[in-house]
């Protein structure tokens, strides 16, 4: 017998199960927020195995990342800051925020989400947790950067992004991606370092 | 007869007249935007001459602050920067930033207008041209800064602000103003200067 197996009860074999288990996700990410959000609630409010779940997500924060269609992970953006010399970590971050942001299908996700969590108490707990405890202290730990200069990092490429792509200010909303690059490594590269 | 005065068939001497002039500038903002919005046209929004608008006001600018109650303006903002060393300047604005919106009197119209900018395109034009037009490209040619640089800064000021009261992340949001004046201001700096 299986251990990726639906519930009793549970119509079997859905083409969508993976859409199923993301749509219990968000609803159990608002409800909870992501720390209490757990792989087994998700699953019963799918009506699924837990073993489902993991079947076709490796941990919380890829599932988070899925429901919320934000191109931005821990498993992303790890590599691109551990692989390669540490004096030019400020410019390869940079640069992968502002190729993620650049793009409107991976932007898009990550403004709305924004959006939401500028104006609405649950979805601002859901993207605080998964920020910090997800992606900003993960990042900081590894790099052995304190977290309140990674959260420094964060800001600056925070408000590039909402004057850039929300606000449209002029002239950084039509700046080339090098002029920023040049213009924003140095700050990134100083939080990571001094 | 005094230039001062209200429109024929308006009741006159209200004690808030100044109050009555703010909604109505208010109302020509959100509609208009700032740039297009006129004294002129706020006037008549309120049933009352021009020079009684300029007596209250002296700028469109103060106007907006007023009506939006905001802390920032050009008048506030340039002396700051202006009086004092050159190479002292982005401690000077990083402990204004923080000053101002260290006070929730203070703090609150300004996220108010920034959760209104995020959310409806009416707020997001108007904060926009009040933003880039009346603040940043006057203070930046205040002192010989190239627009993309005041932009760099004010996005990191702006995402210092929303990671600490609106996101409300740690350690930044509990962080003290010392400690954030030495980790932001040289970032500042390098913007104003380099």
């Amino acid at each position: 017998m299986s251990t990726i197996r639906r519930r009793p009860g549970r119509r079997p074999g859905s083409a969508d199960t993976r859409g199923e288990i993301l749509a219990a996700a968000r609803k159990v990410f608002a409800e909870k927020g992501f720390d209490k959000a757990t792989v087994r609630g998700i699953a019963r409010e799918a009506q699924v195995d837990p073993a489902l779940v993991h079947h076709y997500f490796a941990t919380k924060e890829g599932m988070f990342a899925a429901a919320m269609q934000l191109p931005i992970t821990p498993e992303v953006i790890l590599p691109v800051l551990l692989d390669g010399p540490r004096e030019d970590l400020g410019r390869r971050l940079v640069t992968l925020m502002l190729t993620v942001t650049g793009d409107p299908a991976t932007r898009e996700p990550m403004i709305a989400l924004i959006r939401s969590a500028m104006t609405h108490e649950q979805a601002r707990v859901m993207f605080r947790e998964f920020i910090s405890n997800a992606l900003l202290y993960r990042v900081a730990d590894q790099l052995g950067v304190p977290h309140l200069r990674i959260e420094a990092a964060f800001a600056q490429m925070f408000g590039v992004m909402v004057a850039r792509h929300v606000l449209c200010l002029e002239p950084m909303a039509s700046a080339g991606q090098d002029e920023l690059v040049e213009l924003l490594a140095p700050t990134i590269q100083r939080y990571f370092t001094a």
